[in-house]
């Protein structure tokens, strides 16, 4: 399962060696980038291996007319994709007239990869022989800028080992790509204009049917000697290409650097009739200030983040990387500067699950962010789907609800549903409690009240409304009942009464009426707005309080459990400790109705109710479900095991809740899944520092007020983090023998330590 | 909802004036068929207003690349599609150099279209005015010969009405089609040759991937003022079209008589390279015995077919048109000549549903080939099976299971699953127990039990281990359940305990253990060559008891019935009459999750296991389960009226039973479901016989012995049908008064007639 060929080390990703085999999984691992775009690991230079190409831009998306074997109606018309965008990073370099090609290379030595986390870069070091035994030493260093966002720098240099070679280097722009993941071969790029202005160059093209124009821009120098060669126009410019070639003869020892800075300009963020201009001004501020310039100020960016986010943990080097690495990529990806953007299962490393938005955001990564940033960036979060109400609304009318009935969709871009399986885009119904439930959060957390009577009240709304026509009545059970429903745990379809999706529909409705309430008293003028808006009356209201206070949940006498569906205990009860290794991972052993007979759980959604409303439960309660079900979990989803850790943490049982730990965090780094090569798990990163922050730090918050009741993993003689609860920073440092809080700011704040209370006092570490 | 074109007639369909709305319905309704081709009812000549092209070759299919959007473990690569042949009947004409187009000149009158079921052709008639004014008369016949069924006969008169033209007959042969029903827009056919020779013309093509070689051949003849005109080879002949041009000039009044031969010789039936050698000897057969020689065989083999199947019904003609057409075209389809061959959905009007077999052979058109037919065709169905029990063991391994579980395919032309939605192709198990059924179902109406100990044994074993693996116990019910299956009522789908498919499981176990023993008797060299084969041991049909003794049953104490399925009580029952008819046909009016959340069923599976398993059940428990069922059932599946229809029979609700009668049998002719244009619903037809010989006429079997108990519906007279039972010809007569029995042979025979034992007398009319 474990690749094991990242070194282990602190703050970096290192692969050393040259396998073709893994260059797949490396362009995944290695990814940049910063928030507004990012790039896989590829080569600059030309390779003829498999390699999978991918750059893309933060909420540039193509609607994939859908693929479906069999239409059903309320399958969506299309699939909204994060698409390949044109590739800024390419130079094709000619040795003697010969193409460099890793793949095609007699040798390649000393190769060697680093993603320094904590300066926000990535290398590539190599020595390559030629066929006709010329041998360069290659160092290619990249970097998209968290500074200036639209702009990405690449220093790549060459020096001749044996002998003077010529060597032609031909940075270039291409926006001839292709989607890996494409439904019907459609051509998604437009090209319009392909030109050269001295040493710059452009593409300007757009996306089909979305229409997004986009400028592509590069300029590149060449410096050998300490001379600038001046590039020219490539005679190889096609109607989707332009490069530069820059010319040199380089002795024996010597070295030519090839500077580029390359980017794009997209019409979400110009007008479309300026992109080349502000490509222009984005090259001009990008060389003046230099590669080595940018990069000094990415590695403070990056010192910036880190000051805020890092968990450092000592004597477990592993465990340290695995956090780290999750932490980078979930700042890569997702940095709260702008709310049209959302947080893709994949971020900028892969094209796989299309879309932006999933549950995932509202579930795992929304507790990140409101830790480890400003509180706007998780209010961002938020008002995505705000924003995307009506449509969420107008997905609701489509499957037969009515009067403003809300159902988000389980895929989106746009706040359109893009995903077409019946179980899950009509049955997985659940997403919409995790919306609601993070408003709730937010609030929990940050204090902010305000997003509630702004925003949040008119989701909520829609959401119990939602609830309240989806759940019928059982006149067998005498209850409300939801029939055909898919939990999170998705390897059970179409059932009733999913413990999870009920439950958070009973609480959904009653938060809702509770915040009707608050704001009615406390912000009358919103309340009146949203009334005269959605037109809810108070017998509309007392109807889904009666849906709520009759909802049935399917419950084990025997077991004293709650059963995650009607038919839970009709199945099997054949533990995953038995089921042998051979059969495992069940999907891709198993056909489907097997799966779905099985009791074998993708994740656990019982669980993840507790994990939820833990408060709702005793302890004992806790220990009696998780015993119950932990048994059958296979952990196929990337979101079940940071669950699972803080559960076990919980429960005192670290090594069971460290081994979820690594599991979590060592996810793509040891490619548990072996399928990194498609891209890195994004979303459940958040998960892996949840695991560390609230699983092992036991964090959380009661009576508006944080709390902490740390453990540590034997592995580990200490670990620390920073959060940000309501403006106040608080460093937790947890050992072995003791804790200790360190508190910025000026005020004092006081916390509860294993349940007793803490004062806290500013610019003081305090010990507990 | 009725189309209310067609002419009621007791033997012809007819339609009456020129409609381009309705051109594609009336392809669909006018098609023949001769059991080894057919032929929508295209116009021969050109037309370029909406039409759907559509010629067919029994058992020349094609895989089609599985088309999905989430690919699940199991799922078959390829769909096999019926596919469209060369088409082999058109005849271009052109009348002063303007083609004929009836979409196109200036006016049509007298359009006619007639198919005469009695002697089994297709006429089609009309006076078009072209645009520069001459006035053509049109009488276009043709059909599919019965006695040579590689061939058809078209004969095609034009008379010129108000002027002197010069005609110009193109008759020609294509092989440039294509389907309308395609995953990827492959190309189907490859044409390797096209020539012509003398007044004959051929195309050879072969299929891609599954490389069956056709020849299409055509001779043509214009006949004008008693002489023969003869043809050239056209100068548009292509890669795939041939044509032979006959000129002539025809005065005011005279008419020319084109008569065209055409049809296929194909490598299932033929050596490759004699395809071209039997196509010549097959038009020399054919243009010997001339187009009115060969109708007169035409109307004397359909006279032979009819006076074994025709159904009579006096006083009641949209009745009486409706069952002939039902029956006509089910003889269009199948007529038991090759057991390779099965009975499609569409039959050969259409490309929908692709495949040629579902369970629909079986659990409906078994019983109607049984007594209309000799034995031996129903025979040759169950070979089908027989013949592809390997593959549906490979299939079940697909699925996880072992040790020779069989589980047939829900689509399938040559023994593989070609259906690709998990819930049906992996959970839509029963199809397995209706296989078994039609093993029991033969022997209990032929008599002939060999078809057991040689080849029915082997199947029945292979299913009950099917049933056997796939059942599991529940701990909690401490009973055998069956879970995550979708039942003949396709709107529930993965649900738990499905009443009809436990009971099916149940039963086929217990049979098959039954006629090991019998076998094992009666057959010991059959018995050991089939346990040598099969390894079946008695420690593995003990367990295959415990399952069968253990099965559970949802019931209802409350309802004093049978469950659907576990969960079906908790659904709101609200009955189809208080559904708002606006929301009807659901399947087109709901998403997918409503639909299944719903009451509502597509066909009554609980009753379907009534009406299989009758014996087993009392009039007042039958009576039970229609009055709770039936009030939900919103019959959107062809094959759920004819099941109902036999049920209100026999509880004597007479009104009702005719109203299912109608729905069933003109299902077609009055469009119910206004997608006739798409092809027949041909195997529910055998479920419309179904409904009167089983249902008015109360036809059973009981103890070896046939059983009447007639009932007439007020709006007939009378109505008689024929029966083969057991080589005995039996003609049955009911009027409002009395029921009459016909029987010939040699033999007495006894029945019973409402319950008592009544003897009859051959060549005796016995009048009870």
């Amino acid at each position: 399962m474990n690749q094991d060929y990242i070194k282990p080390d602190e703050w970096s990703l290192i692969e050393e060696g040259f396998n073709k085999d893994r260059v797949k999984s490396s362009e995944s691992l290695f990814s940049i980038g910063n928030g507004a775009m990012g790039q896989r690991a590829n080569f600059e230079e030309q390779y003829s291996g498999p390699s999978f190409q991918g750059s893309y831009i933060g909420g540039v998306y193509y609607p994939d007319k859908t693929r479906v074997g069999w239409w059903k109606n309320g399958y969506p018309e299309y699939f909204a994709k994060v698409l390949n965008a044109p590739n800024w990073i390419g130079i094709n370099v000619f040795v003697n007239e010969q193409p460099l090609d890793l793949n095609t290379c007699k040798k390649v030595d000393g190769f060697q990869r680093e993603l320094n986390m904590k300066e926000g870069w990535y290398q590539r070091r190599f020595v390559a022989t030629m066929a006709e035994g010329a041998q360069l030493e290659v160092r290619a260093t990249r970097f998209l800028s968290l500074d200036i966002d639209e702009v990405g720098a690449i220093k790549y240099e060459v020096t001749s080992l044996n002998g003077d070679v010529d060597i032609k280097f031909i940075p270039y722009l291409d926006s001839g790509i292709t989607n890996e993941d494409t439904n019907w071969d459609d051509k998604f790029w437009n090209t319009t204009n392909v030109f050269s202005d001295g040493q710059q160059a452009f593409i300007e093209a757009h996306t089909m049917k979305t229409n997004f124009a986009t400028c592509t821009f590069m300029e590149s120098k060449l410096i050998c000697d300490g001379k600038t060669v001046a590039g020219k126009s490539s005679a190889d410019t096609t109607d989707v290409q332009i490069g530069m070639e820059h010319e040199v003869h380089l002795e024996k020892g010597k070295s030519a650097v090839l500077y580029k800075f390359g980017g794009y300009t997209v019409s979400t963020n110009h007008k479309p009739s300026e992109l080349v201009n502000a490509a222009k001004r984005l090259l001009k501020e990008a060389v003046s200030i230099g590669f080595e310039g940018l990069l000094a100020k990415q590695a403070q960016a990056w010192a910036d983040i880190w000051d805020m986010s890092d968990i450092a943990i000592e004597g477990d080097i592993k465990a340290q990387q695995g956090i780290r690495f999750n932490i980078f990529q979930l700042n890569q990806t997702y940095l709260g500067k702008d709310s049209r953007l959302n947080i893709g299962p994949k971020g900028f490393t892969g094209e796989k699950y299309g879309g932006s938005t999933y549950w995932d955001t509202e579930a795992y990564c929304i507790p990140f962010y409101m830790a480890t940033k400003d509180q706007q960036v998780a209010r961002k979060l938020l008002k995505y789907r705000y924003n995307h109400l009506e449509k969420a609304i107008e997905n609701a009318q489509k499957l037969g609800f009515t009067n403003g009935a809300a159902l988000y969709p389980m895929v989106t871009m746009n706040g359109e549903e893009c995903h077409n399986e019946w179980e899950i885009t009509f049955e997985e119904i659940h997403r919409n409690g995790a919306i609601a439930f993070a408003i709730y959060n937010y609030y929990r957390y940050t204090g902010d009240y305000t997003y509630i009577p702004e925003m949040g009240l008119e989701v909520l709304i829609g959401i119990s409304r939602f609830w309240h026509q989806r759940a019928s009545f059982s006149k067998d059970k005498n209850k409300y009942v939801i029939l055909g429903v898919t939990g999170p745990n998705e390897y059970e379809n179409n059932v009733n009464n999913n413990w999870y999706t009920n439950y958070l529909a009973k609480w959904c409705i009653n938060y809702t009426i509770t915040q009707l309430q608050k704001v009615k008293e406390g912000y009358p003028e919103d309340y009146q707005r949203i009334i005269g808006q959605t037109k809810l009356t108070e017998a509309e209201t007392a109807l889904w309080e009666e849906v709520a206070q009759g909802m049935y949940f399917p419950y084990s006498e025997e077991y004293q459990i709650f059963l995650q569906q009607d038919g839970f205990l009709d199945k099997e009860l054949i533990t995953v400790a038995d089921l042998d290794k051979s059969q495992r991972p069940i999907n891709q052993k198993w056909s489907w109705d097997r799966i779905l007979r099985s009791p074998y759980i993708k994740q656990a959604d019982t669980l993840q109710g507790f994990y939820l409303f833990e408060d709702h439960f005793t302890t004992e309660e806790l220990e009696r479900h998780f015993d119950f079900y932990e048994p059958f979990t296979v952990h196929e989803s990337s979101l079940s095991p940071c669950v699972h850790s803080i559960q076990a943490a919980k429960l005192d049982r670290m090594e069971q809740a460290y081994t979820f730990y690594l599991r979590t965090s060592r996810l793509d780094l040891d490619d548990y899944n072996k399928e990194v090569e498609e891209g890195l798990h994004i979303t459940s990163m958040a998960g892996t520092w949840m695991s560390i922050v609230e699983g092992f730090g036991g964090m959380r918050i009661a009576d508006d007020k944080l709390s902490f009741a740390p453990r540590i993993p034997k592995q580990w003689s200490a670990y620390s983090f920073k959060i940000n609860f309501r403006n106040r920073i608080l460093r937790i440092k947890v050992t072995d023998k003791e804790t200790s809080f360190e508190l910025t700011g000026t005020e004092e704040m006081s916390i509860r330590f294993n349940g007793k209370r803490l004062a806290l006092k500013p610019g003081e570490t305090t010990f507990a």
